[in-house]
């Protein structure tokens, strides 16, 4: 393990990102998070995160040491772009990849930026982020490729020498569980199970086998189907 | 001239970017303008944008025809990046580039990809920014090189075709005012030196020969010397 290099964990309180923080915590000896608050229509998801973390906190005293501050940030101005977009002119619409004219790209792109910008200021070097080929295909800016340039631009503009980490980039969603049993076992795969939030709809409700959420919504379907993957092959 | 395609314009109304939009609508058959409330200190640089465009409307009748929607997109989160960068261990501090631990860099990075959501959403494709290696070498956001590799990044990461376009790149503050000169004469010149806002203090204050402001700051001198060189050579 190289405790030399200190992190800074895109922290969203879902699956995906608290197996990533897992991930950081396993390797950096220093480890802060950072949320972005974008106007999310539930204030379930910012919830989440916290008690995650304090889940984490509680169940792995070994990362509770490692783990340093949590920062959220607000981005709702960038939520905002496509209101602005529908300005005069243009109403709402499709573009040609499907997308209603009020959906605002480059998501990872902005949060990459004021990432790396926080990190600078906290002396962190190392930026983990969730991002994944393998399930989302549609969104360009979680591919490697742009990754790979945000880096190069992020260095080059704030003279650094960040690397940008996506443990996750070609790992399916039962793959993904299974990255977060081989880190922190049942107790680590618990806590993802009950306090993750991934449901697109903010809801909570009863705990099915695969977590808390609507069950109907993708963002529900692809964690059920991703859990039903993992169990079967286990 | 081309008027095939379209610009967004990054527009914040001070010298540079007056400049750089005279030059845009020189070029393009439709030009937008973006801005960014980022919590200036001074509400007066919000409201000079305001009036630069009204007057650039009047005195060119032709811009005017071509000169669409205005966007102000909220960035005051960014702006708060610095003050959770104090949070808990950390205390106000310089680093090794002499910068206080509450400076943000990057700033132009994050400007980019937030006029690129925009950009994206409204059909334009050429991003035109007065960023300049000359006058102020000390930010590396500002280079050539960083926003080539952050043209990358955005291309990559909205899967699209965009220009980052800067005019003034290379130009000194002098021969910043010949531009204006050349691209909008005796009208464009003036309607700057008297309406466009570049004072750090937010002073507007009587009209000096190189335009209003307090005449000391950094922004102030940078300016006042420009003049004076482009005034001697002409």
């Amino acid at each position: 393990m190289t405790y030399s290099a200190a992190a800074l964990v895109l922290f969203s309180g879902g699956q995906d990102s608290t197996t990533c923080l897992a991930w950081a915590l396993e390797r950096y000896g220093r480890v802060e998070t950072v949320g972005f608050d974008y106007g999310q229509r539930h204030r379930v998801e910012l919830d989440a995160r916290l008690t995650v973390l304090d889940g984490l906190r509680r169940a792995f005293p070994a990362w509770a040491e490692r783990l340093g501050a949590d920062h959220l940030l607000d981005l709702r101005g960038f939520g905002a772009v496509g209101e602005s977009a529908l300005t005069s002119e243009r109403t709402l619409e499709m573009d040609a990849r499907g997308l209603p004219t009020s959906f605002v790209p480059g998501r990872n792109l902005v949060f990459l930026s004021y990432a790396a910008a926080l990190a600078d200021r906290r002396g962190l070097d190392r930026l983990v982020g969730g991002m994944c080929e393998t399930d989302f295909s549609g969104y360009p800016d979680c591919r490697r490729e742009t990754l790979d340039a945000m880096e190069r631009a992020l260095n080059l503009g704030m003279d650094r020498d960040f690397r940008v980490e996506t443990p996750l980039m070609k790992l399916t969603k039962a793959e993904t569980w299974g990255l977060a049993d081989q880190l922190g076992g049942r107790a680590l795969v618990r806590l993802i199970l009950e306090e993750s939030h991934t449901c697109y709809l903010g809801e909570r409700g009863a705990l099915h086998a695969w977590g808390r959420g609507c069950g109907a919504c993708p963002a529900c379907e692809l964690r059920a189907r991703g859990w039903d993957e993992w169990r079967a092959a286990a």
